[in-house]
């Protein structure tokens, strides 16, 4: 096996020591996803030839004295739904595979390369970013590396199962309803969900334009702030992201948790899980000293809007194909599609007349408290192709019920990360760390300390 | 006849010098009311007692020395979608007339009265503001002042009416696809339509939340700014309303045109129109010195997709009244509301879509022009009970089409005064005076302009 190491401001490190030339560790990227992605099916797209290039120039910058910036050398992958020059951006339709290559990298991407990333490749999703499974019929099923007959979650599975079998450090993901926390619990690493608005979404492939979000998946909380304050700040391409001047979230992470008010979500978000969700963020919370508990009102409603709106936008987006060529879609998409397009405009109005109501309720609740504690998921990781499971005593659908914690959050826009319980013999778990808008700071420093403790953790998975 | 003073600075001038006291000019408004309106039908309540006792109370304050306020003693009315406490708000509608009455002002009656304002009574309109005619089959139609055989305009109709037969000196109307600006011009007055957002809907009846606007009816342009600065400021109750500083507006109406970027619109807003509506745009724009144009694009599908918004945020409003009690409905506005319960989101999501993208071109072309006309109406005021037109050779109903050339302009929420035309042995006829969001004062000026060169007026109809 060849080695990972432990993560991207360490590879970063020894790359701009010249310990280790950026060329050898994308070599040896490449090296462990020619073997790893076999069994993983991570990857829609590997770039071996640019990404060797692409770490050459760095070797040549280092050489010349240049800084080649806080990521230098490091490998990293995008979700097939970021615009890559030169590469069709799948967002893992068949459709798209006809289209021609993407002129420029999406914002992000073109950030995160700027900072001396060395992208490696694009990642296997649900198609249109439509799942929690990453169980794409057009091209297959991304596995869990704990365990290879589990499915990654989704729609970023692709990007969490890279990072977790330590194929490349860093991988970026979208969040609509949970895409980057539902497989970032079930992967063991950990997800950050920025607040709505925060990072730009220009080059990258829609699914519900009022609740896309991108944000980094890694195996460190360091890791994970560096890759948001490369990715902060204004782009005139995405009128939604927002003008303020980016935070350096990278310095504040040993600031501590002290005076930080903390309370674990009660009521909707206590129940509908297996114990062992409920007991991962027990175990947060006591290793934070959380006694306090707050309710987040109307939670079920939440979701029931998220739903409806999800499938209004999607389905708005994709009409004109549903229309003439429905069989070209992932069944498991077309049919929510189908539903979506069939929603009267009365019930979208009502789910954001709600929104609003509700967002102004959870603020209330955040002029109380700092950071909110749920579960990420209500269960481990299902088997790939499960379609039922039991979660607390009682038979559900296996897709539309993994984003039961997520869903009412990122509704609102809210900043969370997912950090990661590792479990010795069992599947991972996921505990969401949740701030009002504009807190990763904060959410960034608790991950911090609770990484700090050894209560949360993203060891390279090595099968 | 009992004198009508030509407009409410006049009034409230020689009240505070206590040339007139108050109570004698709301004893005339009322007395004139009584008369006037049972041909003109543009009241639903009058508040004749309390009219007088406030009008007293007006008086006294004068006498202690104090400064009742800009409006002081100018009677006036407003449309009855605006919260008047004591008095049950009908919006036009029959469901209404079984509620409590309101217990406290819409926040713009409120400043009304604040700044010593009699308000004499509330003014009748197309049922939920969903009509261009004001022939609501609840409560009458309302009778044009220059023609009782002809529509008022609407859905502010009876505030329209009311300020141009003199009743009062100013009243409120609120504008979502046109309904200040149609009846202003089919009325012969001045009618504002402020810039989305900037004045405080509090206490007021909602049509389609995305563009509702409440504003203005006034005889003189003095007027209508005096209004308009009292009515400006942010209001914690209303969420929509900006939180910008008011900007007096009356002080800058005498800062003449020069060095103004004047063009009349071309294309969709020079065809559709019999040549009387676009005459009366020409004579603005000789005044002006205009000679150049300016296309707007896309203005045919603007009006569609405001059209389509409309429909689906009205319909939601009401769904459950449609579903459990369409009877009660007015027949012309249920029809149009069933129509709007059953239009998908798809519809919806892409009829906001294309308006940002629209926002974003006018936006462009307002780099390069200061103020845009354009006819209010494509026509003169029809006759009531008419069901269809011709214009410009072509038949067509009369109700959806009166907003041909207002729609697609408050759809993006623009700043828009309808200036009135007086035509010797004619009806009157509208010019919209157009400008960039929040240049209130630039519009206000342009007509402030054209009033003191006699090109628009609005004289007391006294029939």
């Amino acid at each position: 096996m060849i080695q990972a190491y432990p993560d991207a401001i360490q590879i970063a490190s020894v790359v701009r020591e010249q310990e280790v030339s950026a060329k050898s560790i994308v070599a040896a990227a490449l090296s462990r996803i020619a073997d790893g992605n076999q069994r993983l099916n991570c990857f829609t797209t590997v770039m071996a030839d640019s990404a060797l290039a692409d770490a050459e120039a760095i070797d040549r910058q280092i050489a010349e004295g240049k800084d080649p910036g806080i990521l230098a050398g490091v490998p990293i992958a995008v979700k097939d739904l970021l615009d890559i020059a030169g590469i069709t951006t799948l967002a893992g339709s068949k459709i798209n595979a006809a289209k021609p290559p993407a002129t420029c990298d999406a914002t992000a991407v073109a950030r995160l390369r700027q900072a001396g990333a060395v992208l490696v490749g694009a990642t296997n999703m649900d198609e249109y970013a439509y799942g929690f499974v990453t169980e794409n019929s057009h091209y297959g099923a991304t596995h869990n590396p704990h365990d290879f007959n589990r499915v990654a979650g989704g729609s970023s599975g692709g990007s969490a199962a890279a990072v977790a079998a330590g194929l490349v450090a860093i991988s970026l993901g979208s969040d609509t309803n949970g895409s980057i926390r539902v497989p970032a619990a079930f992967c063991g690493i950990f997800g950050l969900k920025p607040t709505y608005g925060r990072l730009s979404r220009a080059g990258s492939a829609l699914f519900a334009g009022s609740f896309d979000h991108i944000g980094p998946f890694a195996r460190s909380v360091r890791d994970l702030a560096a890759v948001f304050d490369v990715l902060q700040g204004a782009d005139p391409a995405d009128p939604v992201c927002t003008t303020r001047p980016p935070e350096r979230c990278l310095p504040q992470l040993n600031l501590g948790i002290e005076n930080l008010r903390i309370a674990v979500a009660d009521d909707y978000f206590a129940r509908g899980a297996e114990p062992e969700a409920l007991e991962a963020v027990a175990k947060v919370a006591s290793a934070l000293g959380v006694k306090d508990r707050v309710t987040i009102p109307e939670a079920e409603r939440a979701r029931a809007a998220a739903f409806v709106i999800t499938a209004s936008e999607g389905a708005n987006l994709h009409l004109k194909d549903l229309r003439s060529r429905p069989n070209d879609f992932d069944p498991a998409t077309r049919d929510r599609f189908l539903a979506g397009a069939l929603i009267p405009a009365s019930w979208y109005i009502q789910a954001q007349r709600f929104r609003q109501w509700y967002r102004d309720r959870v603020r209330e609740i955040f002029e109380n408290v700092d950071i909110i504690l749920a579960p990420a998921t209500p269960c481990i990781a299902p088997p790939i192709g499960q379609e039922k499971m039991v979660i607390a005593g009682e038979e559900m659908l296996v897709r539309p019920n993994l984003g039961r914690f997520t869903q009412p959050l990122s509704f609102i826009g809210l900043p969370i990360i997912s950090v990661p319980i590792q479990r010795e013999g069992n599947m991972p778990l996921g505990v969401q760390i949740i701030a009002a808008p504009y807190n990763e700071a904060l959410v960034l420093r608790v991950a911090a300390f609770l990484e700090a403790q050894g209560i949360v953790s993203a060891p390279v998975i090595q099968r």
